[in-house]
């Protein structure tokens, strides 16, 4: 079977070497022709071009752009396609990008493979990333379940773990876990960043893994956080609004020294974190 | 040397693990008989025991218990010792503990190695726990200079970085880097608890290493987040109040849809959080 990808950076990149080892025929596309040469070199795809038109025999096209590309994309791509391909795309948001890709292809299936680290593009490709991972799919009540099931089977074949959701449903959650822990992080580096240059040095000479932990995600790709907060923008605020609130909380029982309530809270939460660890 | 260390936890138990391999003899001191046994056992000291007397010819004493018990302990101890011991801790903030305990004892100089993990006792003690870690001491005006030069001997044995500040100022510095995360951190636990049970399911299914590593020290040991939050209140609060004024910054940008100031504060805190990572 035919496999197009779009986008070879890390997510599209590591999708084609583990679907190539599985047999499968990946044709690669980047706006770039030096991308497609190293996807060819790593083992990323069979081939490689910039002109969407090899992807008109695939069956499956994952559309792996950033979010704000991944509609454009597909509207590029129509004319090249048959109508039996079954698109999909690795968007962290899936309601926006179901509801206007929907309307694009009727066969558009929304895809999010939970996985990635801190690097990106096709040198940060790498085989087995999906492993354990969660890879959620957004069927519509259109949705023909055939494609679905075809996507399920290429998950399983990545050994990651399929899940079926609904689109709204999936943005909610994501934002507690994935978006709204991107603007905690970064407002805690800007914090840090607030004090005068004595104790900024000294703050950065102090710092471990506490900070390292923390921060981390704050410090990450900005365009990417960008995308997160334009695409999931309802979902995050009702997350940042909730924070804030708990975040008084906090505040209120150190300001009136009420430390019972403070460690019982802090006991919930240590309870509370392993069920989020899978 | 004869070197007294009481609280056999894990910085108490790795100080003497380190500290006799570096042919120190090592007096340990715990509440418990049984803390006592395993200290022996894992090669913690030489004698262990219960009872404060066995210190009495110890030239230093560190002090490893938690923050409340520092200046109790100090008083329980001074009977037993001889007036030219060096009396240290490991507590994590300093001013106070300094305040306290520089009455109660003249020879006594304020630290904080600034290492540790999640786990804790005895039983997590381990072997070069304060390699390449900052070590500081915050000596006052009456600080003798040669306690001060012995305890920076001791921690360049450890392989540590000893760092000489102010009490006040190392309290600022860890409240930013240290305190804060925690604080943080709890909070983004217990807003991700708040919502109905299937985006609680969903979001516990999807969370990955993002959240595990911003939710990590939220989780951590409810005791010592309230000992922080109760002897460091005051810098502890000036960093949240200042905390929240940033993430309400990002609110607004993201309710106003100012994408452009996002992205660039996204970008600030991207190039300016190595600069905490050595």
């Amino acid at each position: 079977m035919k496999i197009g990808i779009i986008g070879l950076g890390l997510i599209g990149g590591s999708l084609g070497m583990d679907l190539r080892s599985q047999g499968y025929q990946i044709f690669g596309i980047s706006r770039r022709e030096t991308t497609c040469q190293i996807a060819l070199q790593r083992g990323v795809a069979d081939k490689a071009s910039t002109n969407l038109a090899i992807l008109q025999d695939a069956e499956i096209v994952i559309v792996c752009t950033p979010i704000n590309a991944i509609a454009p994309t597909i509207k590029q791509l129509i004319p090249h396609l048959n109508p039996d391909t079954i698109i999909t795309d690795v968007g962290s948001v899936k309601y926006p990008v179901v509801t206007a890709c929907s309307k694009l292809w009727s066969n558009f299936v929304g895809g999010h493979p939970m996985a990635g680290n801190t690097d990106s593009g096709i040198d940060a490709a790498q085989p087995n990333l999906f492993v354990g991972a969660t890879y959620v799919f957004t069927p519509t009540e259109q949705t023909m379940p055939e494609a679905v099931a075809k996507l399920k089977a290429i998950a399983l074949e990545l050994n990651a773990i399929p899940y079926i959701c609904d689109a709204r449903i999936h943005d909610r959650a994501v934002s507690w876990i994935s978006h709204l822990p991107v603007m905690v992080s970064a407002s805690l580096i800007k914090s840090c960043l607030s004090d005068e240059p004595e104790v900024l040095q000294l703050a950065q000479q102090f710092a471990s893994s506490g900070f390292r932990d923390t921060s981390r995600v704050g410090g990450g790709n900005p365009e990417l956080g960008v995308m997160m907060a334009k695409y999931n923008r309802e979902e995050l605020l009702r997350s940042l609004y909730n924070y804030r609130d708990n975040l008084d909380e906090i505040i209120d029982l150190i300001q009136g020294e009420n430390w019972q309530a403070l460690e019982g809270i802090l006991k919930t939460n240590g309870e509370a974190r392993p069920k989020f660890l899978n």
